[in-house]
């Protein structure tokens, strides 16, 4: 028979050994974790939306995948269907429809693939599949400037468990931002573009940007100026030094300014450390849809990653469907992206990725009943056991031990099961000790206790 | 502005609010957890794959929602890539690619939505987007009963967690199934549309049972015979005794009863109680695929709800993608239709929903930092716990909790804030005590017990 070449679709193909899904989904644990330890709930949108309301704020369409039935007669998904491309918008779609029955503020936590039709690179982490991991605080009317100052304190708490290492957030205010350009006479047409620009300062070398700059309309001493005023390193008590002399000459930069020192004292009470954020006036994000404050999050040895979570706040979430005001703040992680790059610096050892911590050997099938009790103790005491089932030589049933990850291995043959003991070997560590078969649960526990310390003593484990 | 309708797709509409979320994902939480305890190992696969992949069996063109892109260039996945409808064709081509890393046997787990361009029907928990949670076992070559016989204690241990009450896992054979027929001198050509009369004997009057197989060629009193033989009750082991008759008249079915047997017993020797399963002749599955044992469950008090997990053994897993014999054996829980059908019939009750355990009130933000440090401390100790940032009445706090579900709410005004106490509100008992800032984790944790055995004892929650 002739063979199906068994492939994945380019930009669809972040998919994982066991071990390495294993280590994904301990990553999802530990962002649903501290969403909920904050008060979050989720939800969960379907993959397929309304194109109208996945078009509805426009400048998405090339690339949204619309979904067609392969080879029958269209149906109402086939005509009016497709992927959703983040998850606001169907966030926006979910409150309009259920305003009534939520309670506001709403806080909701939201984990979840999204489709877009880029172009993949591998390199930058850019795939056409990926997940987002969401949380967004909504209110109706009037937000308190407090839900962006608990923002940084959730990311915090995040990283910190995730283990990555040393990590900044990144603070701006979009009104100082405005503010500066106006102080350094940017023309309102010609902000974006040099916003852009700005935006590189933390990747580029500064004769790019300084180009850009000029591009956009800039002198050259203008450009030097405003670029001079923008990638000085400053602490966060600096900042708001330079942005208040700045303050003095116009409105949108004295009031940017203010939430933004008001924000920073807040970001200090939510028990965020001085380490672990600052003002970074180059961070720009996205132009339309963010009014105040906006965040960005890099890893202090690995800034070449970019940022790994991202977000901002908005004045009004859902006005393509509601006339409520919904004002709101909210950030995302894009983790098959920050999983990619986590590989690929070597981060990932950190987190656990055993999948089953012990295997029962089965060394004589007249015992089978022996085999299946220990592993039925075992997994009453909440210890993920596997029985090999097959009938193989033990060299080979170790072999497969290994191969899948196992810490320990259990055996027993005429021998011990006559003597009603049974072996307890750690695969690893190439240990092996004999034990009562009334005493197998706790040995087992401490065998696997002793063999996560021992690898976190090797620097191979969490 | 005129507004999108914010509306949902027909038949991509399972959608919930976050308390019934937080029941879900909890569904899932126990599948996954006895999953692994049994050895199994995650993958997940892309959402889309070639469509050569996803066709290579035939047969289900017309329930494939093929992908295109909205408005732009055609991408390679907009020209050649298809939503997955079930979780095996992708497991298939998954090991197919990656046979020289996985691990034999291969014990994976995988739990995602799938989609399929069927006619939505809410009342048979029928969606276009749905979950399913799989298992399965492979083995290259050959694959021991004994895998077969552990599949039924996974799925006991699934749903005596999940607490739907008592359940029944019948198991079948399709020799069983075929040397039946043969005994009852059902010609080959017959076999599947007299399979699929027999399916229908839980759920229909046996007269429409008897006209089907009438239809199907069969004589009056050959269509009543066989399904006098196929709808008597017996227990397992007059089961294996009334196959054993009809066995000494034809092979397949002496081959098949014998396996039945062996199974059965080993079944019992994996531990799963005797009330927990039967041997069901009626059971029937896929007509082409399943070539052993095969498995369907049914919940005693709701049998119209159908299966609730099924699947079977099966001969080559990926013989459309590799020349490797790959036998194996799976199950697969469909989690959307199962949660909608337990939510009909009121068995969702059982299924903690509580999302987050503790509201800080703000009386008054010039304690801000006073609650922020309670929260730190609750969170610390692994309490969910949310402080309200807004500022509002102590009446519209205490609502917002209620809606929200919140089981307690920590109160402190000045008083409170002076004498360094605060209340502890059990928000269903409408009690509240005092105590002092230094016992107030340990106050809550057992506020939160109490509030949680009252449930319990009032039938309201687990």
């Amino acid at each position: 028979m002739s063979k199906v070449q068994p492939a994945l679709l380019r930009g669809f193909d972040q998919e994982y050994l066991p071990q390495e899904q294993l280590q994904f989904n301990r990553l999802v644990e530990i962002i649903r974790r501290n969403f909920e330890l904050f008060g979050f709930v989720p939800i969960e949108t379907p993959a397929a939306e309304r194109k109208e309301v996945l078009t509805s704020k426009g400048g998405v369409e090339k690339e949204i995948y619309a979904l067609t039935r392969l080879a029958a007669d269209d149906d109402e998904a086939s005509i009016k269907g497709a992927l959703h491309f983040d998850l606001t918008v169907p966030l926006a779609r979910y409150v309009a429809m259920r305003e009534r029955e939520l309670p506001f503020p709403f806080r909701r936590y939201q984990i979840q693939k999204v489709w877009r039709g880029e172009t993949p690179q591998a390199r930058k982490g850019r795939f056409r599949e990926f997940y987002q991991c969401d949380i967004d605080i909504i209110n109706r009317d009037k937000l308190s400037y407090l839900a962006e100052a608990e923002i940084p304190s959730v990311i915090h708490s995040v990283f910190r468990e995730m283990g990555v290492g040393e990590f900044r957030i990144r603070i701006n205010n979009r009104k100082v931002l405005k503010g500066v350009l106006q102080g350094f006479n940017v023309s309102d047409d010609n902000s974006a573009v040099v916003l852009r620009s700005l935006d590189k300062i933390e990747r580029e070398k500064s004769s790019v940007v300084l180009e850009d700059l000029s591009r956009a309309g800039m002198s050259d001493a203008q450009a030097s100026r405003l670029f001079s005023f923008m990638s000085t390193k400053r602490d966060t008590n600096e900042t708001l030094g330079a942005l208040s002399e700045l303050a003095s000459q116009n409105e949108m930069c004295k009031t940017g300014t203010a939430e933004l020192r008001e924000l920073v004292a807040a970001v200090r009470k939510f028990g965020v450390p001085e380490s672990a954020f600052c003002i970074d006036l180059a961070v720009v994000r996205g132009l339309d849809y963010y009014t105040g404050t906006i965040y960005e999050t890099t890893l202090n040895s690995y800034p070449e990653l970019g940022s790994i979570c991202s977000g901002g706040r908005y004045d009004d979430l859902a006005s393509y469907f509601t006339d409520t005001k919904l004002p709101g703040v909210g950030i995302s992680i894009g983790l098959t992206r920050l999983f990619s790059k986590l590989r690929e610096v070597g981060l990932l050892h950190a987190v656990e990725k055993t999948p089953t911590e012990a295997l029962v050997v089965t060394m004589d099938h007249r015992y089978l009943d022996w085999y299946l009790d220990i592993a039925r103790l075992l997994r009453e005491a909440g210890v993920n056991t596997e029985v090999y089932l097959e009938s193989a030589k033990l060299r080979n049933q170790l072999a497969y031990a290994d191969k899948k990850g196992f810490r320990l291995a259990l055996i027993a043959g005429q021998s011990e099961v006559e003597r009603n003991v049974v072996q307890i070997k750690d695969l690893s560590a190439q240990t092996a000790s004999e034990f009562p078969l009334a005493e197998v649960v706790s040995a087992v526990k401490s065998a696997l206790e002793d063999s996560i310390k021992r690898e976190a003593a090797d620097g191979i484990g969490p």
